[in-house]
């Protein structure tokens, strides 16, 4: 189970690997939300979002003759740039199951960083049994991608950093909004902020049609979403939250946030433009929740957790397009 | 004069309010330049540029009862929205004088940051007499844009996060590439660096057809730029080095480096897929320099400052459209 002391295991391992992502903020932004914004940039992490602090702690924590044999993951793309990195680094192999219509990019990026990928169509394929049999024939360890104590306790370490920059920034008493799939970094977040900021609170947001999560913690079950495809946010769309990460957002997280896919564009046009970082629609659900929807916010300081950036430029060129005059 | 010690006192006043901006990289980026690339990422400054650096320094320095009566700028963005944000934080006022054709985005953030916005014809007009009439009609204080010792050492403070950030990435040998207009971040980065990092070496990188700095360097005296407009990287353009950053850059810098404009576009759209940063024309020479003219650069490593990010929606999505697949 992922608890305080597995987190500083992790930021321990972590130390000089991961990037410390700088806490921003504007005071154009603080105007739209009517509160202080502050934005904890993790686009800026290695291989551009959250994933990598996960992958490292998962990969770093193997025994060494495990280790040795490889990895593999299944993911639309960020998680696999996180493992397939942590693995080169580490100099063992990585394979990594996608599905055949991630974004280009993600998939190129991963090719790139020396991972093998194997594609599966996300309709009619079974990736968990793909998966196993992967694992299977050639002796590798499945690093999951937020059902894991150790990938878990790997994002935790965004919350600790947040628990300093906050303080450092005079903020002690919060929401901090985080962008949700299956719930590793935000409940990795919500247990190293009741450990060091209990005054900040984590809070999932996700994009409406797709709030499980936020449905889950509302009934106190696991709900599933309906589908899970048709969001810009492909990132952060997951079937369920995960077994070990549901019961800890349960007992530590606010209630959950939904927003439509548009606010975050519009938050990926303010990111631009107020604080000179580049977002996917998935990492900027928390933003936009911040800043479009305050009403579901308390407290006189907001902190929100900006989780990747790995967005193609064609799609990037039209949200400026649309939104960035206005921005 | 500026010297180390005036550099650490600016570093000083700046604590808790200039941002401490991280030292990115990208294995894709190392691959382009073949060699280690470092950027210090100063469009993630406040203001979005390393002006503020300057600009708090600067209005800082001041004696209570001088500042209390405000202070005046010259500028075409960076420095304006650097010293705008500064006096606001100090509750003074301030009065920007700005050339009626600078991007639009940076005359509303600066009379968005409280400044009074004066504009001038860029070609008729004369604004060194204008801003002296303002300056004597208001009592307002001059804060120069690079030729002033108490801006040189806040844009100094710059050097000093690189000396420890790249040490600490264990970089302790390499041409340090500086986006360069009259040299204040140039010749205060130079300043640090030859105390705190001496295998560290400044470098002034320009566009290309306004490289006054690099030509002043090679001929050992002051050149002008023939000309002051027809360049996108508008941020850095100056008719001549400055009488105080000149003796600076000349003591302590390698050769000066000149990139065509095309070169920063590609530079931008790579920042922007590789880094997750948004960096303006300007702010992209040094890195377009380091990717591609690598044999203009000595060493395994090589660090970039990327010192601005301010740039029109448009202006990027076109970048983006036009270098974006490529990146």
């Amino acid at each position: 189970m992922t608890d305080i002391a597995l987190i500083e295991a992790a930021a321990a391992r972590l130390d000089g690997r991961a990037r410390r992502t700088p806490l921003l903020s504007s005071p154009f932004l603080d105007e739209i939300a009517g509160r202080r914004v502050l934005v904890k940039a993790e686009a800026l992490q290695h291989t551009g979002s959250f994933k990598f602090r996960g992958g490292w702690s998962a990969v770093s924590a193997l025994d060494p003759e495990t280790r040795a044999r490889g990895v593999v993951a299944v993911s639309s793309g960020n998680h696999a740039q996180g493992v397939a990195h942590a693995a080169r680094l580490h100099g063992i192999p990585a394979v990594i199951l996608m599905p055949a219509d991630a974004p280009r990019l993600k998939t190129a990026n991963t090719r790139a960083l020396g991972a093998e990928v194997v594609t599966y169509d996300r309709a009619t394929g079974d990736r968990d049994a793909l998966v196993a049999q992967l694992a299977e024939a050639r002796g590798l360890t499945l690093i999951r991608p937020f059902d894991d104590p150790q990938v878990i306790a790997g994002q935790g370490t965004t919350g600790l950093e947040i628990a300093e920059q906050a303080a450092a920034a005079g903020v002690t008493r919060a929401d901090v909004l985080v962008c949700c799939g299956g719930g590793g970094l935000t409940s990795g977040i919500a247990l190293a902020l009741a450990d060091r900021a209990p005054g900040l609170r984590a809070r999932p947001v996700e994009p409406e049609g797709f709030d499980d999560v936020a449905r889950s913690l509302a009934s106190g079950r696991i709900e599933r979403n309906a589908r899970t495809t048709g969001s810009l946010c492909d990132a952060i769309i997951t079937p369920a939250p995960g077994a070990l990460t549901f019961p800890i957002m349960q007992r530590l997280c606010g209630p959950g946030v939904a927003v439509p896919d548009r606010d975050c564009l519009r938050a990926m046009a303010l990111a631009f433009t107020r604080l000179k970082i580049v977002l996917e629609p998935g990492g900027a659900v928390a933003l936009a929740a911040a800043l479009f929807h305050p009403d579901t916010v308390e407290g006189e300081a907001v902190i929100v957790v900006a989780s990747g950036g790995n967005v193609d430029a064609a799609l990037f060129a039209k949200v400026l397009k649309e939104f960035g005059d206005r921005a």
